[in-house]
């Protein structure tokens, strides 16, 4: 169970099992105060955050040693409200010793059957909402 | 554009164009080092953010006087992987003095019309990979 508890304007402070907390923000111009993360990042930091994961562990797995590793995501919003991502292109940069053929694999792997991230943004979850 | 540079284990920490930093992490038993939000919860984070958002701001435009609120959100993953997310509740909590029925509407009009997230989830974007 993740809690968003309101703070001020539109600004909340998300808290996760483990105890850790995040802000999530939105411009000034939105009626944010613009401290943290926007929701719509947030999607991408998980879409990134899952698949570099999974990409790291593979590349390890089959021998790589890896120096250095980004996931730069950027996301194409539609003009009209709601604004969804109609478009997200993904860039890996990945430095050190390993073969060229393991980190392609690595990202079909996680593409095709690990990422949970990618899985849920490709077949649409039931969500359900509730008032207390 | 969001840049997720790689710390340790499975650990990244995520930038974005406002320069603000999180850490994405997992599980000790997955190999990171349990020290801030996973891929899985900023999912849900996302959503909940968005559409508290998008609540407390239709709310408050419609004259309410909004004290306490937050989003409780949880996700049932499958449990074969990937463990997409195969349903998701959301339960809000709203104090104050406001009409129920515009707390009722503005949930409808987020997820029908304003929420960005809750659109993507619903439509799967286009998603491109490239490697550097």
């Amino acid at each position: 169970m993740i809690t968003l508890t309101w703070n001020k304007g539109l600004q909340f402070q998300a808290k996760n099992e483990a105890g850790h907390h995040i802000t999530v923000d939105t411009l000034e111009e939105f009626g944010g105060f613009n401290q943290g993360f926007t929701p719509m990042e947030l999607l991408l930091v998980a879409l990134a955050g899952c698949m570099g994961m999974d990409i790291i562990a593979i590349v390890q797995k089959k021998g790589g040693a890896i120096t250095e590793f980004a996931v730069e995501i950027k996301g194409v919003r539609a003009e009209k409200a709601p604004r969804r991502y109609e478009t997200v292109d993904v860039t890996f940069t990945c430095k050190g010793e390993y073969k060229k053929e393991d980190l392609y694999r690595a990202h079909e792997l996680s593409r095709d059957k690990y990422c949970g991230v990618y899985a849920t943004l490709s077949s649409p979850p039931e969500i359900s909402f509730h008032f207390r």
